[in-house]
């Protein structure tokens, strides 16, 4: 099976920014290349006014990042756009041969914790800003989107529709971060193949339209598909026309020993049309047909749908899902946080945008009865900590010392090379088992409860000598 | 050059949704699939609250469909998932030999029209639906954005800075298209090489911070890009620190024979902190020092600071931009208007959903000034109208006798052959010619005034029969 990362292996190393090439440059030629340097990977805000984001998209980082390199046209093309021989020769035979500590794909995350620590060069660690956060960013937002769409769903079956309306070729890793996030089909051919996800469809309006009459074209598609027929019923009119030409059909595959799987909803009040759909197929004792329903939906107007109790068996979601509409993208940031062995951060006028100071690593908090606590950042060395302080307020906070801690982050690459393997659906049981181990208060839709977050004593210290110390005149 | 195309070559067969092949098989086993068909593109609703769509991801399209097939590792994909020998014979030698009608790249398209037309065989004309709407929607949905922000910047240049925050692989085509709607250069290497853009970028914070001090990391990079510096001067502090600091480099180079080109802010107000760089670099007699400005810039905000007189010369504009944050997904749509030589269409209970049957053809009516009045959707063998009406207000009609008509689609395609090569300069170009053809009430932000688009009374009596058929019992 083919990797995503195939797909821009051609010219990989071109995948980053401008400026990523013009800093590296200026550190070939400043003789600071190869000087060691640590960046973390975090965001500042929970997309979707939620209360966790779903870390995804690290497989197809690493994939990445293993096989990165400049070809022939990518050096002659940088040499178009003004950069050195000498910086040129560098890149001919760079490969990125860093360490990654990283979350699990599926693993819940807060705003301001380390997600991904980045070691290596200054020049391997930088150049690979844009990639890591366009890869992370993306991923890590539909996952959460449909985590999000799947616990609206009670246990409905969500299956991906969104390939048609997604941002282009961004279809491929949404539909593949949808999945890690719970959904449990897709009609993304693309992603399927490359993934192994579980690809399914029907038929469209037109496939109606091209028979002279609705009953005709829906006998034509259970003939070719007498066990996995779902049929739509909206094309002419739901109630007089699509559902009683069904149940007809639903009636002759009866006949020949083969069920209809069910009908689906593609427009109208999808909770009054589903209701009047169940007790049509229920009178014709089809008690066993399915009702799909699809058209703009996200996880609130899902939620409506099951506070209505509307009998859907099958949700379809397709733009929402894919895009992560009303948050489009993830904020996250890959700040540096150690150069040459010394802490350092980017201070700001912002106190919420300074960055974490030094090598850190995150450490979750399980209280007594298993569930999520709060998460420590703590520097590299410390051992333990009694308590976390909340970043921006210090005077908030929380013992930890009864928890039973977890360490967050893994070494999922060193030397550039791939440790960890884990398919998509292993990282969705993950996705699911770290989400039940999360308090319904912080998945709540509206205003969740703010997850607890903090830095040990000894970090917030350091982080304040260092912003002292670049106030100074 | 590689072409876009040629990420998802190796198995552009399966970019698609599983339907399309459900339905394809169908056709195959149904005796339809070389029957002829007719789809139109469009689009229901202008997004950002916008007057208008900015048409693009064409040249894309069209290079993806020249090289459409299916390899070895997809029919055997498709094996797996339950197709049939006949069917997957046929996919073996499958090329798109359509027909495609098509508004120019950077036309200024409007709701309910066809942008594109696909004629051919049931089974080609449908098995490209999913990938055309992915192209098409996206990238016509930013150069939209693009073309919003190029406006409010009122003449100041826009700098594509999303790759980051872009949704992952989408970020190559956002670039392309963001271009097309105005924007002056991009930090997207990937883009800029694949479509000749204009790649730009200097330093990050992390640059600043791996020097001892900000004016060391000042120094030594202006000392690489004597002649094309712009210095990031928020990392520790703008006013006390960042600015004094730049001026002082800035002289520096002046001694030296060169100029610093700018200063970029990145953080705080930007419309109290660009007047007061600008006063402090004039007071230094650095008046041709220009201030770049972004950070969470769209045109709304631009728009603020222009009407804030904010001495921008530059912006760079990033999340917003790629994304299409507000509206981040364009609603169009692939409907048959015609099966066999004979109209269709699909009825809807809303019959702003209901779509129009039949081959049709747009015509644009520029008014005596030379202005867009307004658009005509007729079928194919009519030859002029004096009256065009709304499509779902019929009552509602303009004359355009007075008008002249210019064709809106042209032939671009032609047995699976492509007609037509535009570079994106090229649409870029055509996009600004067009823009400026539309009279400033539709361009507007708020409420813009809605472009008339009306259908011929021959078009509304055709769908009112085939309605009225279908309505039969």
């Amino acid at each position: 099976m083919p990797a995503m990362s195939s797909l821009i292996s051609q010219h990989s190393g071109l995948y980053t920014d401008f400026y990523e090439l013009t800093m590296a440059q200026g550190f070939v030629l400043t003789g600071k290349a190869d000087t060691h340097a640590c960046f973390d990977y975090f965001f500042r805000d929970n997309p979707f006014k939620g209360g966790y984001v779903l870390f995804a998209g690290l497989a197809d980082l690493l994939e990445a990042l293993e096989e990165l390199h400049f070809g022939k046209e990518d050096l002659e093309y940088l040499r178009e756009q003004g950069f050195q021989q000498k910086f040129l020769d560098y890149l001919r035979d760079f490969r990125f041969r860093g360490k990654v500590y990283s979350a699990r794909e599926g693993e819940v995350v807060f705003p301001l914790e380390p997600v991904v620590r980045v070691e290596g060069t200054l020049l391997e660690t930088q150049l690979i800003e844009t990639l890591l956060l366009n890869f992370l960013n993306f991923e890590s937002l539909i996952a959460t989107k449909a985590s999000r769409v799947v616990q609206a769903a009670h246990g409905r079956r969500v299956i991906d529709f969104g390939f048609r309306r997604a941002q282009g070729l961004a279809g491929i890793q949404a539909s593949r971060a949808a999945a890690i996030g719970g959904v449990n089909g897709t009609s993304n051919v693309y992603a399927s193949f490359l993934y192994n996800l579980s690809p399914s469809g029907t038929q469209a309006h037109s496939w109606i339209q091209s028979f002279p009459d609705e009953l005709t074209a829906f006998r034509e598609f259970a003939k070719i598909y007498p066990d996995r027929t779902i049929l739509l019923v909206d094309t002419y009119n739901t109630l007089e026309s699509g559902i009683p030409n069904a149940i007809v059909v639903a009636k002759e595959l009866e006949q020949q020993g083969h069920r209809l799987v069910g009908i689906r909803l593609d427009s109208g009040d999808l909770a009054y049309l589903s209701k009047r759909a169940r007790a049509m197929l229920d009178t014709a004792d089809l008690h066993y047909v399915k009702i799909v329903a699809s058209n703009q939906l996200d996880e609130n107007i899902i939620k409506s749908l099951h506070d209505q109790s509307a009998p859907i068996n099958v949700y379809g979601v397709g733009t929402s899902l894919l895009t992560g509409q009303d948050t489009p993208a993830l904020d996250g940031v890959y700040k540096l946080s150690s150069y040459d062995q010394k802490a350092t951060l980017k201070v700001s006028e912002n106190i919420a945008k300074t960055s974490l100071p030094g090598v850190k690593k995150v450490v979750r908090y399980m209280d007594p009865e298993g569930l999520f606590y709060g998460d420590g950042i703590l520097l590299e060395d410390e051992k333990a900590t009694e308590y976390i302080y909340h970043p921006l307020f210090p005077d908030q906070k929380s013992r930890v010392a009864h928890c039973f801690p977890e360490n967050l982050l893994f070494k999922v690459m060193e030397n550039g090379k791939i440790l960890t393997h884990f398919t998509v659906k292993e990282c969705a049981a993950y996705a699911k088992e770290r989400l039940a181990k999360m308090s319904p208060e912080h998945k709540r839709f509206e205003n969740p409860h703010t997850y607890k977050v903090g830095a040990t004593q000894k970090l917030m210290d350091l982080r304040s000598k260092l912003i002292a110390q670049y106030q100074k005149p």
